[in-house]
């Protein structure tokens, strides 16, 4: 049986998503929450892996076990196991031909940033503060020059070993209410990186350091140091992933 | 030169407001960066304590110093000093005479209760999570009971000193957006834990266990243990404190 989990988390404790040995990872919790459950050793298999410090909202993961349990039951003994800061949303059996990462057809990340002047005491795992103040007219121009096919090497990560840097980037959807500047992006796949590359340097334009006319000639360069700094992990999140 | 300061804090990290012999306390951390900024020990004095683990939007405190420094920039330095968890959010000059406790007229404390089935993974420490549903318009009547003045008996921690237990309580305004649902209380001053013991019974009449009706004999125990149980530190806030 091949049961499909919807997750939430909240990265901050978590050397990122993919199982590592002796460290904390959030596959790595779930996979001993699911063996404890089953009985029997289970691999987990994640729509995609999140680094150190970024959250998830709608991470999906996939894995066989031979237990039949029904899917809430599962949602139920995983949720009493695992530590608050892993919450299962939803589980539902699907088709042994499933696979969370090569069935996805979209995913979805938000960034958040806290564009205010005094920092949020609650919240500085959860946003990036941004005190100065940006301009989101300037950004949502320079999005513009981003979103389609392009290829997207100045914001994968120097070091990655992507092969295919041509991105569709089907949407960037940017937007304040009240200190709060949320950035949405959408796209069949992205980049190692990508997001908060992408994120780096929109905020650049948000300050007026970059402006957005030169976004064409930033993409064209193929380079990542011709690209903004790398936005920090906490404010990123895994929203969605979408299947057929 | 008296400076009164308005504080918003995270208290998951503190042993509560009041300065303690070798435990991190808000007062504490507050005054050993106003002693590095005046370059003398500084008292602070605060509006109210707040036990361990409540937080504050709006906290008020006000110390005396010989240094001379602009409230702007009493602001910057204790900003830069400060942890992340605590946050200057308005200094100014007051006369010798104000008091944030003595001269304060009015009080106003929040609570924030998250009403959903599944686990809130990125605030844990900033609600009360209750999955079961609570009937919002069965809390607002037992609350109508419960505004006036009142000996608030039943709802003052058990050890407490307070002699004077009558309490003008001005209003407690319940509102709900989405899963989440908030609890205002206004009045001039509060007894010990008064908020929290008030929630504890707000939230049993929300799931059934107690009819909004029985509210007046509760009070007129005069009996903590006529009440409910205390609500968790974590979703209370000091919201406000008013003066002339």
């Amino acid at each position: 049986m091949a049961v499909k989990l919807t997750l939430a988390y909240d990265g901050t404790a978590y050397h990122g998503w993919q199982r590592q040995h002796r460290l904390r990872t959030v596959q790595g919790t779930l996979e001993d929450a699911l063996q404890q459950i089953a009985g029997e050793p289970v691999v987990l298999y994640g729509a995609g892996r999140t680094d150190a410090g970024v959250h998830a909202e709608g991470q999906v993961a996939h894995f066989l076990s031979t237990r039949c349990l029904t899917p809430t039951d599962w949602t139920r003994a995983l949720n009493a196991l695992l530590p608050m800061d892993i919450a299962v949303r939803a589980a539902e059996g699907v088709p042994d031909t499933f696979h969370a990462r090569f069935s996805a057809k979209e995913k979805q990340y938000l960034y958040r940033i806290h564009n205010g002047t005094i920092r949020d005491v609650h919240r500085q795992h959860l946003l990036w503060h941004i005190p100065k103040r940006l301009n989101v007219g300037r950004m949502r121009k320079a999005a513009a020059f981003l979103v389609g096919d392009h290829d997207f090497t100045s914001f994968c990560a120097s070091g990655s070993l992507q092969k295919d840097t041509h991105v569709y980037l089907k949407a960037i959807v940017i937007q304040k209410r009240k200190d709060e500047i949320t950035l949405t992006f959408t796209a069949q796949r992205f980049l190692w990186r990508m997001v908060r590359n992408l994120v780096g340097l929109l905020v650049k334009v948000g300050t007026g350091a970059v402006l957005p006319e030169t976004l064409p000639a930033i993409l064209d360069a193929r380079d990542r140091r011709a690209a903004g700094p790398t936005a920090p992990a906490h404010g990123l999140y895994l929203l969605k992933v979408a299947y057929d």
